[in-house]
């Protein structure tokens, strides 16, 4: 493709190879294909000097508007897809055509915790005042080759509140690990509590992610979305996301996260006081003997 | 390239086109093929979360540790080889083979200022103590297609001090303006001056610069150089870098500017009470009507 653009196809391979001895094998590799495919693009669209400058005052901007609670360069990843093609590139499994998968992946995102406590099966997730529907959410957690329940699965869920925001977000208004919690499935591989219907929200617009989705003419809203990990010692650990039917923003979710599986129903639930919604949602774990596309 | 890798090739395709109708059709393009090179590159690799993540926080250092005085995403896209090739876009001409050729550019860098005071031929640039070898440095500014001298050409040279810092690095030991001037050619195309044999030094390692370069296991050295931007109305204006030819950082310039007609020969002078080194270099202008590659 260099050579068809007139411009010399040596020059990449002298900066590729300029790479020293002590160099490893990964970093080559990482490396390499980096520089090779920065290189393309500038030749592919003739990047012009005033262009490449943008694009270096961008890349400063990055960095200059993130810190220990804001992190811009992973939000920039997020609108251009890189990490929801990373979390397929780490979690696609090497299934033959038709055969059964596992629940979609999806990514992680910023607001996971690592010290969200166990609840037990019935208990809320709901600790602080909010403006929205509470749901119930049950279902089970099945062993992706046998079909059988899986017991004493983690089914860790996290959740923005309806002015959405997360708890470390908006620390005036909800009580820590508010809209967080662990369950344990039961003997069947059964799971179920409390939650709210979640809430979309906007991405922050007044950084480097604005920029660069007023340049691409997108909205900045993640659709209404619950977070999920669900982990068992014996199976792959599901990091994903679900998404109500009915929201807006499903095909143009601006960090690309939404699959159909994980696109849910909630519909009315009658005779609890606790809850006016429910939402029902399995689970299928594969065991960890399979192989991802990326570990072959 | 995506589908061999066994993963979903509609998944770029899905983010490139979310890009909405107020896009400019250059950003579209831009955009387009950045994302597109991006994706493939992760596929490519197989880039696992950490790796990314990794990535992330590169990303956001580069403009925490860049300010008005120092500008890292302009260096790692130095050590990358990005703006020698940006300018290769910018300014390869469109020449039949075996056509003579215009003096070659080179990246401006960040050290040119637009400040710098005309003086008069057989003046120096040399206005602060200093630790290294003398030169003279003489020649002409020829059109390339009639071969004539051109008058009236501005001849634009900056160079780092013998300790390889320049004068705005160095307030310290350097009076502004020092190791810097412009001069225009006479009526027949020459133009001379004392300046100072240059001096290879280090970009700065504390930064992000440092650690891509140890990643990859190369020097931080650029070799020996002066700074030219030579400029008549009529003609392309040609930025570029010369290079002593006995140099050890040649052929592994950390920003990869080296040309090979760019390399020279000081040879030593004698009868000369100011200098005792000499450097004949003569400039080839292309006039403007010569159309670049890029613009075609």
């Amino acid at each position: 493709m260099a050579a068809s653009h007139g411009y010399d196809p040596s020059f990449t391979s002298a900066v590729i190879d300029l790479m020293g001895p002590k160099t490893s094998d990964r970093n080559r590799e990482i490396m390499g294909s980096l520089i090779r495919h920065i290189h393309e693009f500038a030749r592919e669209v003739d990047l012009t000097p005033d262009e490449w400058t943008i694009g270096v005052n961008f890349i400063n901007s990055i960095g200059q508007m993130s810190d220990s609670k804001r992190n811009e360069g992973h939000r920039i990843c997020d609108i251009i897809g890189l990490e929801t093609l990373v979390d397929e590139i780490a979690h696609k499994l090497d299934l033959e055509v038709g055969e059964d998968a596992p629940t979609s992946s999806s990514i992680l995102g910023p607001f996971w915790s690592p010290n969200a406590p166990f609840r037990d099966n019935g208990d809320t997730i709901v600790r602080s005042p909010h403006s929205g529907r509470l749901a119930l959410m049950r279902g089970r957690v099945t062993d992706l080759v046998t079909k059988q329940g899986i017991p004493n699965a983690v089914f860790d869920i996290w959740q923005a509140s309806s002015n959405g925001k997360y708890d470390f977000q908006d620390p005036e208004n909800q009580a820590p690990n508010n809209l967080r919690g662990k369950f344990r499935t039961d003997k069947d591989g059964k799971y179920f509590f409390y939650m709210l219907h979640p809430t979309a929200y906007s991405l922050p617009t007044d950084g480097p992610a604005g920029v660069l989705l007023n340049m691409i003419d997108r909205h900045p809203f993640r659709p209404a979305h619950l977070h999920l990990m669900i982990s068992h010692p014996d199976f792959r650990t599901v990091t994903t996301q679900l998404f109500p039917s009915d929201d807006p923003y499903l095909e143009s979710d601006t960090v690309f996260a939404v699959k159909h599986d994980l696109v849910v129903d909630f519909v009315p639930l009658e005779g609890d006081d606790k809850a006016s919604l429910q939402l029902n949602y399995d689970v299928k774990l594969a065991p960890k003997s399979m192989k991802t596309i990326s570990s072959l």
